[in-house]
């Protein structure tokens, strides 16, 4: 059976499938002359930041493909040079590409939602809904699309080895690596530059309320909305997808070969599949809440999922009963990713202990505030690497239970968790939409009642937001364990034997490892705080030099605020990019492969913690500013909402910039390690 | 030669030189009725809360004593059994005597010093000094004696193997760890509880001075600075001191016994010579700069003890070059150690630009401030890790080049970083006593002049805080290093073969063992918030209810405050602190020695992760604010020294209490898994 052709066919449904849902969104009536307006702001201003992020990448991507594609050319001959800097430069292609569609759509499906919230919530929703899904499922399609295209031209008409063609995969995984990169640092870089200069000079200073259309930098924030969560987010999960992917096809193809070489694409067909018929029955589920339909689409998805997997894996001819050593630690990877959700959840949600508490601190002042919001963030790793150890302990023992290799459990555990991806991405670009959707609803003034409606898919897309976050901080644990076991096996190093813990390399390694997520992380937030230094003193000018402006009766200069946002995003994320593909090379060049492999293993543990004490503070304190405001503690305007509004502004660029772009950092640097495994092996044989 | 008896022979010289600085300190006059007044305030509360954290640690030595005792008793004999649990005892006794010695010259010391101050730097500077050192020897001169003590007996009158007498010598380090785990966290809980609840009601709601008499909190936060900052890292130095010297002797006894087990002691010994020589120069080298007196303190010590390290290493009998392989890394160690130490004094001098951009952000307000904070604190990170890394790789290959075992190499690399550590711990009490001088000569009405001289005082014992912390983590990174290697001995795990890093027992005891650290913080930091939420309530009731005490004419009631930290802390220390001892023996009966040793590695790596950043942010902050007072973006009272002091107090409970917990704690939980090795031997032989 030529599942390669499955796989692609799967893809190229799912685009088709985006393009028509993207058709029925942008058919729709905009709105009003002065939202269409407001609209064509963000849509410019979403296009300028695209563009130039694409022209920073091109550059980049003009000096990495070449450096791959000479050292692998070198070490594997010329033919795998090319086609491996091939696949590169196709996934960093196939992301931008996806990207720009679910941008495009999501910036036409904000006002057309905002429209529709005119007549209801029942209206409003799907709008908004299938805006996201347009990302979603693009992306998710044109990566399986990718994949097997790759892989199938490299076994028939290059007529490679299953190890070799699965190998060239990597180069289009690293290609989407880098697009995701650049799209969730440089996009948490410029979303959180726009966000924290719009209230500090808008709400702080001059007391105008969120949004408010006299804000220079209010396109900007809107803009940064689908910068960071549409493209960034798709982006960053899409990475770990790919990834997943790619690290099991390696380890099939050296544990068995044959079905297991192409049992994650048959499993990533499955799941793409159930998540288009689970897509398509959102709107039929939405019974005027919002969230209800969202839970069902997953739940229908991932039943679907379930018995498409069984009947894949079981129909597979794996011999014995290899396939429940397939099969159920796939369904442990997936049942790991819903629980990392779900307690990521529990301590963001607006009515959990957690942000309760961290609501009440803010009474005692911003400092006692920002001390609890910290330390629930520390708190709420605990579940989440249990809920990581457990899925490792079961994907690892029921692998091996049935014979299969316990590596390729855990990887296989891996893709389960990401196969429902297209679903997760959905639900989480519906957030960015909801919420510009309100934006534009408020500076359209349509009313409270549209108001309202919009307010309502806007709490709804924060939760969604929360969830998914956790959700791709599992996915890329799992991810990167796997690509780590792939790792070990490129460069040679025997899986039984392993690799010593206690030798002065590996102790090295794991201390450079452990180090990078906190640096770059550091580097992350400290970008931010310049950019946003510089976009304050813009913002505070325009007030100053435009006569007429805080009384609304001319308009600002929107357009010079999304030029510094998205100048000082592009240039900033340099430097820390860079970091993340160099430091493994030195410390491969300096150290040996052992020494790198400490390094990776390192530099999970601290990515997967940092990101979810980021991700998680942030949650808490934003969502306990809410709370203050739904009027507890004085409600806006008391002390209790000053303080709470600092802590918020502290966790904005811990989780929508440094935390969601950790995921990335440490999927790219076992992906360097991979790349250039044969110059590894090379130097250090 | 009878290295054991030189060993207690330096020992007890320490304590006799420091019971002679006590005598010379206490006989000096106290000063006015007033300043008495407050001295004795201070005394009280001190002792009050030593007594309280005495009975509570009985309590706790009294359930852990026995089941050490009838664990190790079962499976190793009775006599082992009882040897351990009695040397448990003592190492927790000897700690508590030397802490109590040490505190009760500190509270004394401080009055005196700020009594001298009315005559000058060059008068109060030898007071403050020869008060803290008090301490130093006391504590390091009872533990060298001690171990020495514990480790002949064990050879003679029982006629123990090295290796045995060597292990029964951890049982004096457990303990020695277990008082230091009270001291650091419960004294770290109690001393920011009083700050913060002095600061908050007193500064921020009030606008009344630092140290005001009429603040109920004041006493309290003067007591705080002693439990903290004497007891506190007194205990934490030297629970490493003892730690690596017991890890050295059993890597010592296993990897050739004879000199290598005596050489640790050896080195000790010398160390602490040359540390009673540098701190008696010190007085000598005052000429009017306090920082030149410290510093000329601390290069008389390394020099002398370099002498002498080169003469007892080049003696000791070792076959060929091997000594150079013991003299090398133990240079490598003091010198990694001095490195870091200035690092940190980088990242958090008030002339420097972590400090002064952590000033700046100050005036965007308290968000951006705390943002800036944060990220240098997390890039801090990078020196002190690359210092690390180097120290473990030059001690490992220079160990290797003159044929001495690596792992010996790396144990008696953290002997040679902490065996001047009675000089730091000098240099580093000498800090509260200033503050509290401060405090009093505030309280005491001395004037002008009096006061400038205890402010400089002040700021120079806050360099030499800054500079001990980092020296604290570096040795605590390579002690528990050791502790690693010594470890995997005692479960017989073979040093060459090692432990596979790509096995699930050792990725899941990573990800369990990276958790700890930021669980305890989280505990650690929560329990400061809600013990300050109890004080704020309390002092505010005190300015309500008791009449006259905000015009000065009434006195406050400061023995509730005092009361108020004192039991919260104890209370709130228990949970964490039990974690610390339960959670790794968890993760040995369920995952095995393998797991265990993995979850070892996983809290070093986040361990001194979160310790540097902790520690370096809080000091940005602090300084960052100072630097504003000097009158910059400002000065005292303006929005930029607002958002200052928000950074600050966010910073206390990092720096004060979770920060400098944490190398004890990882100390700790080292010393779990090695006392109990012998069980684990037989649970997974």
């Amino acid at each position: 059976m030529m599942w390669e052709f499955v796989a692609a066919g799967a893809g190229l449904v799912s685009i088709l499938f985006a393009l028509y849902l993207y058709r029925q969104v942008t058919r729709r009536a905009g709105g009003t002359d002065r939202m269409l307006d407001v609209a064509k702001a963000i849509q410019d201003g979403a296009s300028a930041y695209l563009r130039r992020q694409n022209v920073t990448l091109l550059a980049f991507l003009g000096i990495v493909a070449p450096v791959i594609g000479i050292l692998v050319g070198v070490t594997q001959g010329a033919e795998h040079g090319v086609a491996i800097a091939v696949a590169y430069l196709l996934g960093a292609g196939c992301s931008t590409l996806a990207a720009s569609l679910g941008m495009t759509a999501a910036v036409r499906a904000n006002v057309r939602t905002a429209n529709a919230a005119r007549e209801g919530l029942t209206a409003a929703f799907p709008v908004a809904y299938y805006g996201g899904a347009v990302m979603g499922l693009a992306i998710v399609g044109l990566s399986l699309f990718g994949i097997s295209l790759i892989y199938y031209l490299g076994r028939t008409a290059l007529g490679w080895t299953e190890m070799d063609a699965a190998q060239v995969t990597l180069g289009f995984s690293f290609g989407a690596s880098a697009f995701a990169l650049f799209a969730k640092a440089g996009g948490g870089i410029y979303t959180k530059t726009a966000d924290i200069s719009a209230d500090l000079v808008g709400k702080v200073e001059l007391g105008i309320p969120e949004d408010d259309p006299r804000n220079p930098a209010v396109v900007a924030d809107n803009v940064g909305d689908n910068v960071g969560d549409v493209a960034g987010m798709g982006a960053d999960l899409v990475d770990s997808y790919i990834a997943a992917i790619v690290a099991a096809m390696i380890l099939g193809a050296e544990l068995g070969g044959g079905v297991f070489t192409l049992l994650p694409l048959m499993i990533a067909t499955v799941g793409l599949v159930a998540s288009i018929a689970g897509v398509f029955m959102v709107r039929f589920l939405m019974r005027g809440n919002p969230g209800a339909a969202l839970n069902g689409g997953l739940f229908a998805t991932s039943g679907l999922f379930l018995v498409l997997l069984f009947a894949v894996t079981y129909t597979a001819g794996l011999p014995g009963q290899e396939w429940l050593g397939v099969f159920l630690p796939t369904l442990a990877g997936l049942g790991a990713g819903i629980v990392i959700g779900m307690t990521t959840d529990y301590f963001t949600s607006i009515d959990r202990r957690p942000t309760l508490n961290t609501a009440e601190a803010a009474t005692k002042g911003a400092a006692i505030n920002i001390m609890t919001g910290f330390s629930y963030g520390l708190l709420s790793i605990v579940p989440s690497i249990l809920g990581i150890c457990i899925a490792t302990f079961a994907s690892w023992t029921l692998a091996e239970m049935f014979g299969v290799n316990p590596f390729y459990g855990i990887a296989v555990s891996a893709v389960g968790m990401l196969s429902i991806v297209a679903t997760i991405i959905s639900s989480d670009a519906f957030g960015p939409i909801s919420d510009n959707a309100r934006g534009i609803a408020e500076q359209g003034d349509l009313g409270p009642d549209a108001l309202a409606v919009a307010d309502a898919l806007d709490a709804q897309g924060n939760t969604s937001k929360a969830v998914t976050k956790g959700f791709a901080i599992g996915a890329a644990a799992l991810t990167v364990l796997a690509m780590f076991a792939a790792y070990t096996h490129l460069v040679d190093i025997d899986l039984a034997q392993g690799i010593n813990l206690i030798s002065y390399p590996v102790i090295i390694g794991l201390f450079l490892g452990a180090m990078m997520p906190p640096l770059f992380s550091a580097l992350l937030i400290l970008a931010v705080g310049r950019n946003a230094g510089r976009m304050v003193e813009e913002v505070r000018r325009q007030f100053r030099e435009i006569p007429g402006l805080i009384e609304g009766k001319a308009k600002p200069d929107y357009k010079t605020c999304v030029d510094i946002a998205t100048r000082g995003a592009l240039r900033e994320l340099l430097f820390p990019c860079s970091l993340a593909i160099l430091v493994p090379v030195v410390v491969m060049l300096l150290l040996g492969k052992e020494a790198l492999a400490g390094f990776l293993a390192g530099s999970i543990l601290t990515g997967i913690i940092f990101a979810l004490f980021m991700a998680n503070a942030g949650g808490a304190w934003d969502n306990a500013k809410k709370y203050v405001e739904t009027g507890a503690y004085g409600g806006k305007g008391s002390e209790a909402h000053k303080a709470a509004v600092t802590g918020d502004t502290v966790g904005d660029p811990f989780k929508d910039t440094a935390g969601p772009s950790l995921n990335t950092m440490i999927t790219v640097m076992s992906l360097v390690a991979e790349v250039f495994a044969p110059v590894i092996l090379l130097l250090w044989a």
